[in-house]
C-alpha cells in the first residue's frame, strides 16, 4: 500500500470513529460547532483573504479563465455570505432522532423509524471555497462526519476555512476529525476517496463540472448523490396564460443561464403555436437569448435558426434555448422522456387537469406547474441550504439538504415477545 | 457486442419502456395482474409441479445437497403458499401517488413529495422458485418493471411461474415486459444485469447466499439493496427479567438457525453474569445449541468451549452461538460496533433508560428491546411481504417491502411565480 493510501485509509478510519460520536452529539453541540466556525472565519478573515489573494494571483498567472478565477475569489462580502450560511444552518431543526413513522402489530410489538445520520460523507468539489464550509456544515448538522477534497488551486484558502470548522468542532466538544480536509494535491487522493477508504465512506457527493461528476458516478464504490446534466424543459400548453408563459420562459432561461435549473428547451403546444410563439420568441430575443427551433416552428418563423437533433440533448448553460413544437402535454412528456435528464421540468397551463397529467407523466426529480425552473434550489424549497441536486432514483431526489443527509433505523419495542 | 449483450440490452430497454406504463398503471390494474397470476399458477399447477419434479431429479442426480434440493422443490402446499403470498400483496395499500409530505413557501409556491416507482428492478437469486413470484409481485405492486434471474437448476420451474405472471399482466392490460425472466443459463447474463443494461437498471436486489451477494455488491453499477451478513446480537443486561432473557436468547438463536435474523452472539452484562449465565446456558444447551464462550465466562464455567476471536465475526447459520461478557449496555454497543454487521441487535432489560442508551448507541438497521431478533422480517413488521433485508445506509434499511421499492418526486405548484 502506498503512503498516500495509508494516509487516506487512516482518514477514513478517523472519520468512521468521529461519525459514531457525531451520531450521538446533541443539537446544541452541533450548533455550537457551526457558530464557533462562523466566529473563527470572521476573526481570521484577513488571513483567509490574504491566502486567497495569493491563490487568485497564481490562478491568473496560470491563465485560468475569468469565470474560474471569479469562482475561487473571496472578498469581504463573500466571507460574510459564508458566515451567514453557517448561521442559517444553525437555525434549522435538528433532524436526528426524529421519529419518522411508528406503528404497532397485533402481537404488541411497537415499531418506530428514527432518523439517524448516514455516517461518513465524502465531498469532492472544485474551486469554490464556500463549498468547503457549506457542505461540511450541512453534513455536520445532520450528524455526519465529512471528508472534504477541493480543487488544488484553492488548497490554501480551503485549508484555512477547514481549520475554522475543525477548531469550531473541538471547542464544542466534538471530534477533531468530524470534518477533515484532504491537503495533498495528489490526484490519487480522489481515487482513494472514490474507492471508499476501506469501506469507511458511506456516501460521495461531487460538486463541480460535468467531468468531475461523471468520474465520480463511474468510479465511486459508495453510493453517490449527484446530477450529471440539467436539461430542463418549459412546456407551454394551449391553455397557458400568455403573460405567465412569457415570464416563466424568460425567467427559466435567462435569470441565470449557468445554473443546473436553467431551462435549456422550450416546448410549445402545436395546437396554439401561432398564438403563443410570437410573444415568447420576442421576449426571449429581447432578453438576449439565441433561439434554435425545430422544423415545425421554422414553418411559421422562417428567420429562426434551425435546431439539430443534438441541440435537444444539450445543456447550454448559456443564453441559448432549443425549441420544439409538441402534441399537447403528452407530447411534451414524451419529448422530456427522450431528451431530458430527469432534473427539473415545468408546465405552464391554466388547466389543472392538463397539469395533473403532465406531472404524472414526467418522471423528473422536480416537476413544476406555473413556476420557473430556476426554483430548483434547496434554498427556494425552504430546505435552508443544499449540498447539491440529486437526479438518481434512490434515497433523495431533487435538492439535498440536511434531512436528505440522514437515513433511519428501525426500533422495535416489546415486552418479551418471541417469534412463534 | 455479443449476441447475449444485445439480448440483455434489449431486455433492459423493454423494461424501461414497461416501467413508464407501470408508473402510470392504476392500483386495480396492478392488483388484477397479481390476482390473474395467482389464478394462472393454480390452474397450471400440475404442469409446474411436473417441470419442478424433473428439475429436482436432475439436481439430485447432480449430487446437490439435501438443503439445496429442499429449497428448489415445490409441492401443493408450497404452490398454495405462493398463491396466498400474491393475494396478500394484492391486499396491501397501493403506495404510488401517495403524498409523503407537503409544505408551502412565503412566495406562495406549494411543494409536495409524491411517491413514485423506482423504475427497473433487477432481482438476482438462486434456487427458490417462490422468489420468482414474491419478488416480482412486490416490485410490480410498487409500479416497477422487474427483470428476474434465478438459478440455472430451476430455470424450467421459474419460467413456468414467470409465464403466469407475464400472462397475468397482459390480461390486466399491463405490458408483457413488466416482468421479464432471463432464460439463458449463460452466467454472462448476470454480468450484463450488474452492468446495468446500458443504464436501464435502477436497482439490483440479490437474494441468496453470501457469494452471490458479495459479487452483486462488488460488481453492480446500479444501486443495490442487500445484506451480506447477519451477525445479530442479543445483549442481556443486569436488569433483564431472567425469564424473558432465557426465552429471547433461545428463540433468537434456535427458532430457525438458518435465517439472517438468527442471533449469532450472546452478550451478557458482567455485572450480573453469575446470576444470568446458568439459566441461559442451560436453556440453550437443552435446545441443542453449542456454546463458544470468552475467557470471562470460562472463568465461571470451565466446561464451556472457548470462542476464538474469529467466532465473534462468524454468522454460523447453525445451532452454535458465541458468548461474550461485556461492561453493560455501552460495552455491548462497543462489541456490536466492532463485530456486528449492522443487521439486527436486541437488548433485554427492564430499565427503559438503559434500553434507550443501547438503542441510541447501536447503529443497526433493526434494534429491538425485549423481543427476539427473529422478528427481523418484513411480514413480522407488517409490511405484508419483503423482498429482502437491507443493511446499506441509503434509501431503505431493514426489511424491504412494497413501499421501500418506491422513491419520490418533488411537485411544485405556483401561480406564475418567477425567481427574483
Amino acid at each position: 500500500m502506498t503512503g498516500l493510501a495509508k494516509t487516506m485509509n487512516a482518514m477514513g478510519a478517523a472519520a468512521k470513529e468521529a461519525a459514531r460520536a457525531m451520531g450521538a452529539a446533541t443539537a446544541s453541540a452541533k450548533n455550537a460547532a457551526l457558530e464557533n466556525a462562523a466566529k473563527n472565519i470572521d476573526a481570521r478573515r484577513s488571513d483567509i483573504l490574504r491566502v486567497n489573494r495569493d491563490e487568485v494571483e497564481n490562478a491568473k498567472a496560470a491563465d485560468k479563465t475569468g469565470a474560474f478565477v471569479d469562482r475561487m475569489a473571496l472578498d469581504d462580502a463573500r466571507i460574510d455570505g459564508v458566515c451567514k450560511a453557517l448561521r442559517d444552518i444553525v437555525k434549522l431543526d435538528d433532524p436526528i432522532g426524529k421519529p419518522l413513522r411508528n406503528w404497532t402489530q397485533p402481537n404488541g410489538l411497537s415499531f418506530e423509524r428514527i432518523a439517524v445520520p448516514i455516517g461518513v460523507v465524502a465531498v469532492i468539489y472544485e474551486s469554490r471555497p464556500n463549498v468547503t464550509v457549506d457542505a461540511a456544515a450541512i453534513a455536520l448538522k445532520a450528524g455526519n462526519a465529512v471528508i472534504l477534497r477541493g480543487g488544488s488551486e484553492c488548497i490554501g484558502t480551503n485549508s484555512a476555512l477547514h481549520a475554522c470548522l475543525r477548531d469550531g468542532c473541538v471547542a464544542a466538544g466534538l471530534p477533531e476529525t468530524a470534518a477533515q480536509f484532504v491537503v495533498t494535491t495528489d490526484r490519487a487522493a480522489v481515487g482513494a476517496l472514490l474507492g471508499g477508504l476501506n469501506g469507511a465512506v458511506d456516501l460521495v457527493i461531487p460538486r463541480g463540472g460535468k467531468s468531475l461528476v461523471a468520474r465520480v458516478q463511474s468510479d465511486a464504490r459508495a453510493p453517490v448523490l449527484s446530477h450529471l446534466d440539467g436539461v430542463c424543459h418549459v412546456y407551454v400548453d394551449r391553455e397557458a396564460n400568455p403573460e405567465k408563459a412569457v415570464a416563466i420562459a424568460v425567467n427559466s432561461k435567462m435569470r441565470r443561464t449557468g445554473i443546473c435549473g436553467a431551462a435549456e428547451t422550450l416546448l410549445i403546444d402545436k395546437a396554439a403555436i401561432d398564438r403563443l410563439w410570437p410573444p415568447i420568441a420576442n421576449a426571449l430575443k429581447e432578453s438576449g437569448c439565441e433561439l434554435r427551433v425545430d422544423d415545425h416552428i421554422r414553418a411559421i418563423d422562417s428567420d429562426a435558426k434551425a435546431a439539430s437533433e443534438e441541440d435537444f440533448y444539450t445543456e447550454y448553460l448559456d443564453a441559448v434555448i432549443s425549441v420544439a413544437a409538441v402534441d399537447g402535454a403528452a407530447g411534451a412528456a414524451a419529448h422530456i422522456a427522450k431528451y431530458g435528464s430527469g432534473h427539473t421540468d415545468a408546465i405552464v397551463t391554466e388547466n389543472d387537469e392538463t397539469a395533473r397529467a403532465f406531472i404524472a407523466a414526467v418522471d423528473s426529480a422536480i416537476v413544476l406547474h406555473n413556476a420557473s425552473t430556476q426554483f430548483a434550489d434547496g434554498g427556494e424549497f425552504g430546505l435552508g441550504a443544499e449540498i447539491g441536486i440529486a437526479t438518481g432514483r434512490l434515497h433523495a431526489r431533487g435538492p439535498v439538504g440536511v434531512e436528505e443527509l440522514t437515513t433511519y433505523k428501525n426500533v422495535v419495542r416489546g415486552a418479551g415477545q418471541i417469534r412463534p
